[in-house]
């Protein structure tokens, strides 16, 4: 039974059309000293944070990453090729500052949080950890449900309540959990309608026997699942509930508090960009105020930014999560950002426009 | 006649290749804090920045971008958009921090240095400006051959005198030029042997006819200068003296001597290419120092960067120049040294390895 009485209200979020802001924007754009168009994506870039934010002088405040880490039952089925221990072991290197995205993070003065989502480890008091365990690890959704329905409550609650502390205008977004490519792939199969085998992928590093095995345990578990349904089973909060982790839930519910707030948005990979489709579903304003840092080396990752419409900034067969590829594109949300407050107009530097001296027709 | 005795001396460039460096740098790179392999195109630079500095714990110190402006006889051939004192009107808006490569150098604290490799115009003494002057502009490479040797010589030893006077490790190329997609796409015709149709492309914003006209400028050019060829008419200088500008010849030269000083030279868009195609012809190993950061959207570009075997590090459609994809690139650079310098190791993290608990064959 679809049973998510949600006492919680999902925030609401606003489409960011604006045409005469839009205009606006593009005439800022294009009396910049360049030709028109010349910087490609970052133009984009520039117009899209501009309309979030309401301005044609947008301004990039306090970016902040919130990693999100969780465990999976389903690791009991043998999908990954490292022990659940590292999720915590991981955790820990995250607050000891020696994990690639603390590296990334300190070089592009990003703020980072770690927040437990339901690790199975007892971290005790552990400073620097936020802590908002919903459980130790979800069950094994191979044979029931990974979540209860208040497990999954909670953990939106918590990721609403986390995103509604950041001070800052952009939040970026990352994960830990061994296996968490497994739920992600079941949630992108339930959700788009894509064959499971176009879902799965390598994860940390699977060969061709291992991605199979993936894909074996995804399929009979969605039939055992398919098998008790009622009419609610296919709607995106149940879909959740059955297959996601809490860390994927969690980072549903921050992503819709993010956007009612009308902050920037910063994606990262396969799992994040697996908890926006559960939220895009819900609300599909949402993936206004998304910025998709870049597409993974995980084979769902390219078909699922598809699914959004999306153009990635980063095109660097990263695999690792993290919300590394996030850090690492945040220099050129403030390049779009830098070009539109800092450069001069054609008139102000005294730099002649076009001449017409050849023709201009359509490119 | 081919009449390059040049007075002097090319650098000599060593390979990078170390078969032992090499293994200890994957060594390294694997034994950090993730599943091997999970940050792609880092992975990749971290180690070619190790093979050019010789060690397994590069750095980048003060990176520099060096923008080389020149004029082109060839726009009274109505191949640009842009009036020719758009040229000298941009280097004025350098110096006074206007344009995009201002904004991106300073955001990502890069020092930036203006070469007046031979604009058309008289800047007198210009605070900031480096006089390198070699002439008022090229001759029109439709009539006559765009330098004279003893030209094409100066801007090679301007260039070559240029890279060595800098003090850091990391080297952009970036250039202004109105009409130099022109010289570029004459320089990739005649060394690749691609049709001139698959080298023109819409410089800062041509249209279809424009475009047309671009070509067939440069394929009477081509059939002209043919005409009066010797023997050694196809020599990559006399290609360059031929069809090239000032600023091109100037990083060719600047390229030769930068890789000659083991640094790491962060190449920009189609021009900077061009000028890089004639080194590469002089000697090949300048290609281990070449860190390519983008792919434009001018179309000759993918092109140029399959022939140089290269992966661009940023798709953004960029056509601007300036060097403005070099800066946008470095913080990826900062990113591959910074992990290899900072990550932990599994083993002192305290972070288990691959549990062999599912398979993985050959991915």
């Amino acid at each position: 039974m679809m049973t998510m009485p949600l006492p919680l209200t999902l925030p609401t979020i606003v489409p960011t059309a604006d045409h005469a802001l839009s205009a606006a924007l593009s005439a800022a754009i294009d009396n910049k000293t360049k030709p028109p168009g010349s910087l490609g994506v970052l133009e984009v870039l520039a117009a899209q944070i501009g309309l979030i934010q309401g301005t044609i002088r947008p301004q990039l405040s306090a970016p902040e990453i919130l990693i999100f880490a969780g465990d999976h039952g389903v690791v009991a089925e043998q999908i990954s090729l490292f022990p659940q221990s590292v999720t915590w072991q991981m955790v820990h290197n995250f607050l000891q500052q020696g994990a690639a995205i603390n590296v990334f993070a300190k070089q592009n003065q990003c703020a980072l949080k770690v927040i437990d989502a339901g690790v199975n480890h007892d971290f005790g008091v552990l400073p620097g950890l936020v802590d908002r365990k919903v459980g130790f690890g979800t069950a094994n959704f191979a044979r029931q449900p990974a979540m209860s329905v208040e497990q999954c409550r909670q953990a939106l609650a918590h990721g609403i309540a986390a995103a509604a502390q950041v001070k800052g205008n952009v939040i970026g977004f990352g994960e830990m959990g061994i296996g968490n490519t497994t739920a992600a792939a079941a949630l992108m199969h339930k959700m788009t309608g894509a064959t499971v085998a176009d879902c799965v992928g390598a994860g940390t590093g699977l060969g061709a026997a291992g991605v199979a095995h993936k894909r074996q345990v995804i399929e009979a578990a969605v039939q055992r699942h398919a098998a008790n349904a009622d009419a609610d089973a296919d709607t995106p909060l149940e879909v959740l509930r059955t297959f996601g982790g809490f860390e994927i839930a969690m980072m549903t519910g921050a992503m819709l508090q993010a956007a009612a707030m009308r902050k920037v948005l910063l994606i990262d990979g396969f799992i994040v960009s697996s908890a926006l489709l559960i939220a895009a579903r819900l609300q599909p304003a949402i993936l206004d105020y998304c910025v998709f840092s870049h597409c993974s080396n995980e084979q769902g990752h390219r078909r699922l930014l598809s699914e959004f419409g999306a153009r990635p900034l980063l095109q660097l067969d990263l695999r690792l999560g993290e919300g590394t590829g996030a850090a690492l594109a945040l220099p050129l949300l403030h390049a779009a950002v830098n070009f539109l407050r800092e450069m001069a107009t054609f008139d102000g530097a005294g730099v002649s426009g076009k001449s017409g001296a050849a023709d201009d027709t359509a490119a």
